[in-house]
């Protein structure tokens, strides 16, 4: 009896997982982290309002979600001056990146990124069956320039960009930006990752300009406004592009009780700028943490901190098991040489006391046996 | 300025939906349905259980939801007496289609299904490049054996199969489908939507045999556990072909507040057997409405109910449109001789009484147009 004919692609994907989740590593090891700052969720949450209209929404949750998402898409509309033909909201920017490698990618089709960034994005380029050309960080730092070489040497149809980045929290000024997609070769779109936009300092983010055929960019619900577990970002382009979706996307997947979450922490700016104070105030403070600890904080425009720990990566692993060991869960790069560091996301107080506490235990341990 | 480059297959894509939202209509009448009764939706609502699950989930929705559903897997695989190995969980039996496509069907690929039977299959399998073969019902029942048949032709990879069937509320035994399964051809698999099996009488649903590599089993939280709008199905098949699921799935997309509410709903069996029969109760009622208009209702193992409306598709659609117009909102087969019904899923005593006022007035109407 023979299995399922699978295509040719799916024969040849490796059976791995961009990311591990937190609640695996809390079952191998038997207990709850005691800080859950590997994942760049919100730990300052949802805003009640929302909350609210999650729980009031309960009793409604019979009901499919409006497969158009109108309300929330023009809530968006009007949030950022575009009309709702420019906006395609749903299953959050991992959900959209999947139906974006579906509307572009076959086989062999060519895609840049950079090495070590976002793994979820290299997931669904590999799962269309797409070639990964990835080029090195400049410093710390996604590098326009060798992007935009690198999609011109190879015909790119998609080039990956985050702005501010995972997992370095650097940033880009918007004028490095728009220069970038000025200069984006023929055929070559920008997937331009604005999921930690909220986050970051003014004149970070270009200008939208909705008739630009070039670039598409991706929001989210995930990071401040504290909704990772809802599931709910979009993305804003050329209306177009936007409509493509409508081909090949599950039109009932963004559901109900995520539209109403969505468009309740939308109205309430109060909390978004409330949580984005308080990530500053911990970005502070962690940075803080790891220079009492002789490591050095790298620049943070996102919810969480790139932290040097001065050697190479086996030594950034092993302060990423001994804090995961003492209960405290982050996680790093995945390529050198920006594997160095460990990634620590922003933490309540008492989260980043579990950290002060763990950091100078962890290092001494590991410092011996290095 | 171009614009991006699509692949050949979303290129030759039609942009059509599967189907319109009630949302949709509703902005376009400018005014609410009195009566929602076109999706399947379970007016019945989920537990008040799971309503308090979702309320106090609430706080916690800054979380990913674990991107193994190990939980929910895990209270499934007891339930079934299976083993979690043999469980996917995730957005939908929409959205675990849509993975099913993206696993075996690349361009050219043949897929076997029924002409009428559930248009979102037909739209992923059109989305990922397949070619649709279509064989007719027989009478108001899928045809096993046209099935088989034209999968024998064409070399299908894949078959689809609902049991009970939508749009038409028909039903195979246990026995009918289990002979299928063992007829299939080499190298078909048989991708049975069992949707509506929480419904249908005892003797429907084939044992489960996780050993078997030629079917994979789609249930779902959408329908009798009244959980549309939150997203949550599972599907059931041998361990290497939900392996394979995790080449390809969005893994976070499956979120924190679906998955609590999934394993809630599971929980209260008791919730799940009064929706059951309240159901059954409904059924009669919407067939005695339709005995008493002079129309004639179709058996049914589901949550709603086929009204043959006793003559050609044109008849139904002004029947449906009338309705519409009345305030309630119902749906119809695509494709004749079927699109002779309409068909409507149970409702309240109240959305039955909408309904029962309505529906005379609508007959009166297009019979004297007709």
């Amino acid at each position: 009896m023979t299995g399922p004919r699978y295509t040719g692609i799916v024969r040849n994907l490796p059976a791995t997982v961009p990311f591990v989740g937190p609640e695996t590593h809390e079952r191998a090891r038997g207990a709850a982290f005691k800080a859950r700052l590997g994942a760049n969720e919100s730990v300052f949450g949802p805003s009640p309002r929302v909350q609210q209209a999650i729980a009031e929404t309960a009793g409604q949750v019979w009901m499919y979600g409006d497969p158009e998402a109108h309300d929330l898409r023009r809530a968006l509309a009007d949030h950022h001056g575009v009309a709702p033909e420019n906006i395609i909201a749903g299953e959050g920017i991992d959900g959209l990146l999947g139906y974006l490698a579906h509307l572009l990618i076959g086989p062999g089709d060519p895609v840049v990124t950079s090495s070590g960034a976002y793994p979820t994005f290299n997931y669904h380029i590999a799962g269309a069956g797409g070639v990964l050309h990835r080029v090195p960080y400049d410093g710390d730092h996604e590098s326009p320039t060798a992007l935009l070489g690198r999609a011109r040497e190879t015909g790119a149809k998609l080039i990956y960009l985050a702005n501010p980045d995972n997992p370095m929290g650097s940033w880009h000024t918007a004028g490095t930006v728009q220069a970038m997609i000025d200069q984006l070769p023929q055929g070559s779109l920008l997937a331009l990752d604005e999921a930690y936009g909220d986050t970051a300092p003014q004149g970070t983010l270009p200008p939208l300009d909705m008739e630009d055929r070039r670039v598409i960019r991706f929001r989210t619900f995930s990071k401040a406004y504290g909704l990772a577990g809802i599931r709910a970002g979009y993305a804003l382009a050329h209306a177009d592009l936007i409509q493509a979706f409508n081909k090949i996307r599950n039109h009932f997947g963004f559901g109900r009780v995520a539209q109403v979450a969505a468009l309740t922490a939308l109205k309430d700016q109060a909390w978004l700028a409330a949580t984005v104070s308080r990530i500053r105030q911990a970005r502070e403070a962690i940075a803080d943490i790891a220079r009492q600890n002789g490591l050095t904080p790298l620049p943070s425009a996102t919810n969480f901190l790139a932290i040097d720990c001065g050697r190479d990566g086996t030594f950034a692993g092993a302060v990423l098991e001994g804090l995961a060991t003492r209960g405290v869960f982050v996680r790093m790069p995945f390529a050198p040489p920006q594997d160095r560091c460990i990634r620590i996301s922003c933490g309540t107080d008492r989260d980043l006391s579990a950290l002060e506490n763990a950091l100078p235990r962890v290092l001494k341990h590991v410092r011996a046996q290095a």
